[in-house]
């Protein structure tokens, strides 16, 4: 395994233990509802966005511990996003990561219920992070909020349904995504960055923002190639689904070679801005090349 | 008509007026979010919760524009939990306040994302009130956080769905209220204790948090009357509804009359604990009468 690969790992490991931990917080009363946000939030998956806190924060000098909560708050509220996007009204999946979804594996009720309490719970965790200026806190706290709403995650997933099963552009296509996925990636960057003692330089924030705008749109790109050459079992879901649904992708737009220097594109949009950034920027290079290598 | 009944009214157009200036933050975009968020948030609705943010923080001296946040903020919270409510995975209803409910004059999905966007944007806008010390707001977003999610308000909608079509005791039921409506009405109190000077007082925030839970609990017990007692068309839906679903009640338990000796006790309990309050309680106390007199 290359270095890469078990700092991933590791992260994961940390992450987990983490949010294990945060969720004894709300398990004192014995009911479905603590058992489905637990099963939602500890279900598997990357944990690219809390990566991305740590890699950003260890970077620029911020407390480790500090950074936990800031990674738990935006896992937890990625987590409730995919928990009601899979819901029948919504995507209708029922696997994810391999595993019955949790409206699958609880009811409908509890699925929903699960998700809005993820996101309170997200909240709360940032305003328990010890040691941090009250300022800081209220800019995480802002920055989560205001990427998860109605000017960004949740604004990302309505266009994305209201696109369904008609032809949109590549303009329209980028708004999507930059709202469904991009606004948390960003986020996830500035969360790292606002736990730092830089976290009043402009000019470095601006600079992570170029870097996590180009990886967002990057990893959607990917998710779109890979629907079209990933293989099912490695991905833990069903490889064409959304040639099925005649879904508007990358690949659909612009072919899929295409999409595959589109992909390039924005790496290396990626890597120029990581240039400017004066600190080590290695594992934010890796991860950079992880996510157009990934294969789920 | 009268003073409490006026003021009332001159709140309700005050917090309305300042929901419908925030949401413009929302609108930039054309899309049917911006619109059901609108639509769900400004229904109408008797905005209990404004009311006793306000009237707790003007009684104690706070700032009432900083006031407009706090109010703002819960009831954008308590809109998302009435959208997700009706949706027919949970209690679907259709009607609400007399109107169509969000999923059924949207659909489904965007009233689910709805939701979700009104609890982003109440945790955005208390990360936004002018002149504040920081440590106020983090204190208005923990308190907000843990009363809406699976402590409070997600907990008791979780007991309540748990709860249908089985017989549970009385102890069963308050807790069920104490989570669903009791956890966010003590929160608008304490919301307001905070925005004030008096915000480290922990006798003060003691007794207003026991006027809380008496109120809270005996706007419930006068709900499950007026399910039997109402007027269709005062209260703006179908009056009978538990008993048709068979819904554990108050006065299910304890008999039409127990139950409005319930209430009782409980308005009295709201006073005994408003006497200890060295403040004017007058509109707190008008409001408790409102509460167990009110017919929709």
């Amino acid at each position: 395994m290359d270095q890469f690969s078990q700092d991933l790992q590791q992260m994961q490991q940390r992450i987990n233990h983490f949010l294990s931990q945060q969720l004894t917080q709300v398990n004192s009363l014995h009911s479905p509802l603590a058992d489905a946000m637990k099963y939602g939030l500890l279900l598997g998956g990357k944990r690219i966005r809390p990566f991305l806190v740590y890699a950003t924060g260890n970077m620029l000098g911020a407390n480790a511990t500090q950074l936990d909560y800031a990674a738990a708050a935006i896992e937890a509220i990625h987590a409730y996003s995919l928990i009601h996007d899979d819901l029948p009204a919504m995507d209708n999946d029922d696997l994810r990561r391999g595993k019955p979804t949790c409206h699958v594996a609880f009811d409908e009720a509890t699925a929903i219920l699960a998700g809005d309490a993820l996101q309170s719970f997200a909240f709360e965790i940032l305003t328990q992070i010890p040691n941090l200026q009250a300022e800081q806190k209220l800019q995480l706290i802002q920055e989560l909020a205001k990427n998860a709403g109605a000017k960004g995650m949740c604004l990302g997933q309505s266009l994305d349904l209201i696109a369904e099963n008609k032809t949109i552009d590549l303009h329209e296509l980028e708004l999507i995504h930059r709202n469904k996925t991009g606004a948390l990636i960003t986020s996830a960057l500035k969360m790292g960055f606002i736990c730092s003692p830089h976290f009043q330089n402009k000019q470095l924030e601006q600079q992570l923002v170029q870097y996590a705008e180009a990886i967002g749109l990057a990893f959607q790109v990917q998710d779109d190639i890979l629907d079209i050459e990933g293989d099912s079992e490695t991905l833990g879901k069903t490889v064409g689904s959304d040639l099925i649904s005649d879904k508007s992708t990358y690949p659909k737009l612009l072919g899929l070679q295409g999409a595959k220097d589109k992909a390039q594109q924005l790496y290396q949009e990626a890597l120029s801005a990581l240039d400017k950034i004066p600190f080590n920027v290695t594992a934010l290079r890796d991860l950079a090349t992880f996510i157009i290598h990934r294969k789920n």
